[in-house]
């Protein structure tokens, strides 16, 4: 539990059981499923407006923290349906162990 | 480097270079920076897909799958503009010591 | 019935109804609604990433072409489930009779 | 120039060129093209989670609603870059006079 998604996961279940106004969380909480989708939704579309305009310029803390907002929302997301990052982290670790060519041939595209 | 999120990069930046034919992430990146962006966007649609029919169900490895694969391609746009979990890490590291309160009058929205 | 969106509309039923085999369209309706709205999310990504890449230039076929997918993606979707460009139509009609002060003061954002 | 998109294209033409704060047309504009695109992507996912929740009841208005949000919202997006409606469906009477062999067949998906 000492790393940062596990920290983060920890703060996202405190402020789940907080009051609707007490923190941006909980009111995500508050006003349901649908609304917390719509900010994933949201945080992926200035993601990769994001990529767009840094990938020709040095400065990238704009896609820095646009995708730190669709992970963070992504997260909310999780522990809105009673999961959390390990749920993924233990999807993704059972997959990379493929080797490049396995992997590949186990995608259809 | 020892856990998940960065173990899965060092393996990114492997298949990064490696070449085209000889693996998906290697395809990707050969095909460029607005492919990536269409399977994040393409994942994070199947992610909401998974969200609303996992919402009322017990088994939610539909969305444990999608949301996997969200987070893999958001790793490998990192990867091809130069960047990695630190940088969005650390972002979030960042944020999340602020409070509720604060964290909410910080937001606009 | 003689205006474009309406013919379009007429075409799509008839392959509505037809095997799932004989066409793109009927293939879809059989795959579900899963499947029609990841194609509306992935030709909504097409779309903005055609519609950053056309900015400053010319030639602009590549969005034209990424947002005739989208509308007619959107529209398969709506025959799916038993509407019609009309029913947008009309309620376009109902809303732009507003006056620009007016809509503006009608919407929260 | 007696239809519904061709009136609405007149009017977003005319909001267009008025002050920025004289409607929200406007005042889109005004924002620039990341601002209508991230409305065209929130449109979008808001369609998609209104078709997963209006699927299996009778009122489909809030289907309709936030279709016709994404229709508008992608004429603006439309006539910020220069282009209007007959631009696309101009497109889809080009593709539509394929069989639905010659269509599929067509399509690499």
């Amino acid at each position: 539990m000492s790393d940062t998604l596990h920290r983060l996961a920890a703060v996202l279940e405190q402020r789940k059981a907080a009051a609707a106004d007490s923190s941006y969380v909980a009111s995500l909480h508050a006003k349901g499923l649908n609304k917390i989708l719509e900010k994933v939704g949201e945080e992926c579309t200035e993601t990769l407006l994001a990529a767009k305009d840094c990938a020709n310029r040095a400065d990238k803390s704009e896609l820095i923290y646009e995708t730190a907002d669709l992970w963070f929302h992504s997260l909310v997301m999780l522990s809105h349906l009673g999961l959390g990052p390990d749920d993924i982290l233990n999807e993704l670790e059972r997959r990379f162990d493929l080797s490049g060519l396995a992997e590949k041939a186990s995608r259809q595209q």
